[in-house]
């Protein structure tokens, strides 16, 4: 079923299809066009709704013409009817002080469709005791999500470490040969580590929608 | 435990951290050196031992020094002791026929490690219909690989209709501005359906371990 | 005939040989120079003229000079004397909302030579259904164009549904792997949609003025 | 309706949603797979037949097992059912002899679905007499296929001559700098020449297909 | 001989080793360096001293510390003691009304040092007429400097219609597929034309000391 | 040994594994986070510390919140408690003028971890003398970092020229086919002089650092 | 004048256009197309005749069809009537070994349009002694080609000791980052030496025709 | 001194300068070409006379005109008059079985001009306990030279492990995104170890000359 609203046809269809609400690309609206698409899907859907990338500005207007919503300013993220804690962790493990907003993405909109998360900063490879002191916190975890810019490394060493998935970030952190994050893709999608997928670079969200996958599947099968 | 033979060092331990013995990358290896190696991990492992892009006469050449072994020639894939069949459920779509050995490949390590796998060849996004017509096969997989060169469009029409975690494998397919496959890398990147995550390009290899670690979190649940 | 102002040299012959005077590109030329260009073209030839990628403050200072224009703000556009409407209808059809400027611009330019519009926005590939309820108005065009970002997924399901020419323009929408809309144009060319031609990326004028010449042959077969 | 061989499952609608049965890519198919594929089209659809990209020996081998075909081995085109003539003239123009096999495949598709051809070779800006000589050819055209690697510099020649469509094919042409074919593709798409298209490189099967598209068009209108 | 400014080192022999003392590079220099610069080269060589690229404020501030200096403020060109008129006749011509700040910097460093300079703006390719009207003027130079951004086609266009030596300079006009002039740069490179030769994107300078390079060998054979 | 700082966790241990503290990437961090991981380090480690890329508003902050600070502006350095004078000699060469500002990081955090340093800018080798004037001086170093963007020929004409080791230093200097450093990277990797090798584009730090190693090596065997 | 072959349309005007009759491009011709092509320059033009790039089995069978040609094999240049000394000399330096094929081709065509050649071979930077052996040499040129692959510093270090026309031809000699000429064009075109030019990658034959643009200017003046 | 062999101009100053005769870069040479520049080398030098990269054929054939001479066909080399052990230890240690060639030549380089070698095969980051059972042989070395293709992040990991100088090569080991070396490449030159430098991909001979330049540091201080 389409939602017809001139500038935009929502897919009203999609929580039926894919257990979530439409999620809103905040760039390049208007904070009357996300109001109208969030108005929009908080009638016509019943699970979460999230805004992502909204400048502060922007999200004030929004908050103020939609109630009962959230912003969460270092993560961007505009939300209205957060689901509920759901049987499923994931970890976000950052490499660097720099690719934190990235982290934070992803983090906030896993929490927001119910996943458990725990975040984990600065876990640099060069100094390997920062790693091996979290093993054990990722051992526990159902997936992992590792945000690095650079040369990306991280991902594969906790590629190695862990037998759950790993979804890898690559971000635009670095200067020079790091090619605003092109280097830390390539690197990712190359990594000695079998089985890791990788998201687009800085995609904290893709990251997280990932992983809302798998807690679909996981639930599917208890 | 590193098992040591001299051009390799045997990972041992990996089995237990990962689920799955080291797996074999033939390329740059003698047959020799395949045998040693399958030799240890046979020897020291228990689970399913796999040596991945194999041509027919190193195949051959192995086979005949490693017992018990078997060649997919289609997929390169030489195995021994596959594992039983596990309850979780992978489709494997592939665009075109000339995507078929990276499918195969997806297939045959997928199967090899336990997962149920159902191919279906030849669904391009240029006649919705093929596509519409396996859509109920696709509801119900635990999880789908998308095998697509060129334009990789498959992925994003795919990932738009099912709910389950959707792995795309980028293929060499094409040519001019396929770019040897990083069109379809990019494009698959770059997918408006959320949570979409890619591999190597032509690593059906890399899809099927990613369904691997996916089908480890679903028997954690249980 | 070459008419020269000195710091541009107009080929006033071609409104004779292709159709329509020279469009006036705007970026790096003043208000006073546009201008002249418009009021030499008004003079010494007879159909629209137009001046594309015009800044608001710079078309006003240009309707300012030179009566009888209008200025398209979201096209950002500046036109005179628009053509009669022709028999030939065009589909503008637009994958995301952050790809509205584009559509917007090959939209109008389209009807100002005279070509009969619709655009449809927001009919990304990720809901199937979108799509396929503006299938009947796809069918009744004469061509479309295709205005798309990120994987430019679009333009190879449009190029399956129809049997009229397909102009797929990629958009700079979309971040990281998009490459500044890299991505989007090297996808198009590679459609596995046969006959689809492909312009440059973000250039919805492009787009219209092939239109354009579509238009031309149909009516010289009458 | 899809009509499934197991290694390929046909879009048998294609024809009449597209008005000409789906072409199959010859690499990667064997003559068993191509001739399973033609014999299925033959019976099940009633338009022309073609096989691009198929090498003298696979030819043959096809030829042997379905009768009435005829291959063109410059062109490396297979063809069964040739369209009877229509009334649409396109001129596929070539910068250089080196660019030959792309134009000659172009030709040759574009003939056997039915349109008029006229093919000129060697026409290289660097001597303008030799385009501006068959200016009055080129200006009788309903569309131009313009074939050139290198800088591709033709097309916005011939796209500033004429009022028609013009389908430029960048070629593999060339070396060094040349990048198999990219620059000609990058100089295409930013002709200063408005309205030129751009299909993929050495793509002369996609530059007929767009004539082909055009043509209907040109016909619905008459 | 080497004279030394602490933050440079200049090169006073180069006037007798190449006829033209050292240019100043305008940016990241401030005032009070250029003018330090300036007046060493003033003072220690004999002939016309030059400062590329250097924004109206800071020549401002150059000027009031060094006298006798003129500004070019479109080309961004400070000057003192400029050549006299030499035997040696340069065309720069420019095929956009956007590559006209790189053709005027071309044009004035070329008249700074002595050669005589008829300068064309907008002679675009898509209009042949515009090239053909200024022949007869392109063909009594000694030299001939194209400048053109987007696909670059005016470099060949020249190239086959002179004998003389044709410098090329491709710009950064133009968006998308035109990457900022790399476009233009590679098809310049391959130009079917024989014997052009290429400088660096937007370097007007680089193209006007080749001409000096150029007026050298001529002065020296009389 | 791991410091939890929340934001960052530091890795003080590195001190006795590498023989420097932890050194802090400014870019991103608040002038709080910088002092308060500055303060961790001045108490649980002995050596320097120091901060990079910090620009002169964030520094003043910091400088305020920790005692016994300098900050040199042009190097964009913080820095704490720099170590003694060792005898370890490094030369800074710098191409142009623009490079400027990465010779002079280079500069600073070599002398901060006690190196011997000296800068000679405006080594071009478009005027050899100003190298061979310098060659003695060159002789005499334990290492030579060079500093060149643009073609970066200085690092192979100086390689060629010493014993010791060169670390080659591509800075983002120049325009248009200079690609902000890429050329100057791919010119050192590929230098005809055997030996050389290369830190990324604009890495002063990582150059200083990489003599750092250097002296520790030397040191070691006395 | 046009000269139609059917497989070629030969620019016969060239030689009174240009000053030299049009070269033929050996790959992707036959003997029979390139002896048909030269026997018509031959009768139709006076001046030198050459086919480039030409295979020794090919070059054997047209010098079997066309009398009184020469072929020099290490250039793969085939020659018929060689233009008589000109005062104009050229010399040709190149940086290794390698690079030998490409020089020997520059020097072989300035032959045989009468230029005079000095070849120098193995001039690498890394031995500033074998540039400033041949300086005395390099002074008295009328123009300079520098042939160099790997980083390409030659051209900058000759660019900086003459003060006549330098042509730089980059090679594809080198491995890993040489990126097959590429980065030896990009340092070429972004060398700090002013007024240097630059043909395509590997085009001894394209810095041969630029120098003979050169002659004709210097021999215009006299 | 030049010593002039018409083919090839040897720098035989440079034993003196840089401690080390030329070394022969085998590819493109003759045996007869080679075996001339050899004796030579041993005639006018004292030092080691190598040659790299000769294919075995080649080798046997110039060991037949060079006396004394020895081949290691895994590294490619042909060696005579090898150094004497020296006081300075090296570890090259390679990523995967598929890097070895790389790993084998840097080895036999650096045993050839006389650095104490110890190779370690086969130490991915995928199972960090591979790396940190060799972490005492690591910490012992005065060098480690690190060879790794795909990701390339085992250099990051010992350049966080180790605090002498890290030389990285990387190698075009890999398939699709590791874009034959440069993705490895890449990673490596945005490690966030501080203080790696990088050489050319599959570079061995690179990263043994550079070991080679650290050894006289270190030998020069004691």
């Amino acid at each position: 079923m389409i939602h017809d609203l001139g500038f935009a046809r929502l897919d009203l269809d999609r929580e039926r299809r894919q257990g979530l609400p439409e999620v809103v690309y905040g760039p390049g609206k208007t904070a009357e066009q996300i109001a109208a698409v969030v108005t929009a899907l908080l009638t016509h859907n019943t699970g979460p709704v999230l805004a992502t990338r909204v400048a502060p500005d922007v999200a004030e207007a929004v908050l103020g013409r939609v109630q009962d919503g959230r912003y969460a300013p270092e993560a961007r993220l505009l939300l209205w009817r957060p689901a509920r804690l759901r049987d499923f962790d994931v970890a976000v493990v950052a490499a660097g002080t720099s690719d934190r907003p990235v982290a934070v993405e992803a983090a906030a909109v896993a929490e927001a469709v119910g996943l458990g998360v725990t975040t984990v900063h600065d876990v640099g490879v060069a100094g390997l005791d920062r790693i091996l002191q979290i093993r054990p916190l990722l051992e526990r975890q159902d997936a992992v999500i590792v945000v690095a810019g650079m040369e990306g490394a991280l991902a594969s060493v906790v590629g190695g470490l862990v037998r759950c998935p790993v979804i890898a970030v690559p971000t635009s952190t670095g200067y020079g040969a790091a090619l605003e994050g092109v280097t830390a893709l390539l690197a990712m999608l190359t990594s000695c580590a079998a089985g890791i997928t990788v998201v687009n670079i800085d995609s904290g969200f893709g990251a997280a929608m990932a992983a809302h996958r798998l807690a679909h599947v996981s639930e599917a099968h208890r």
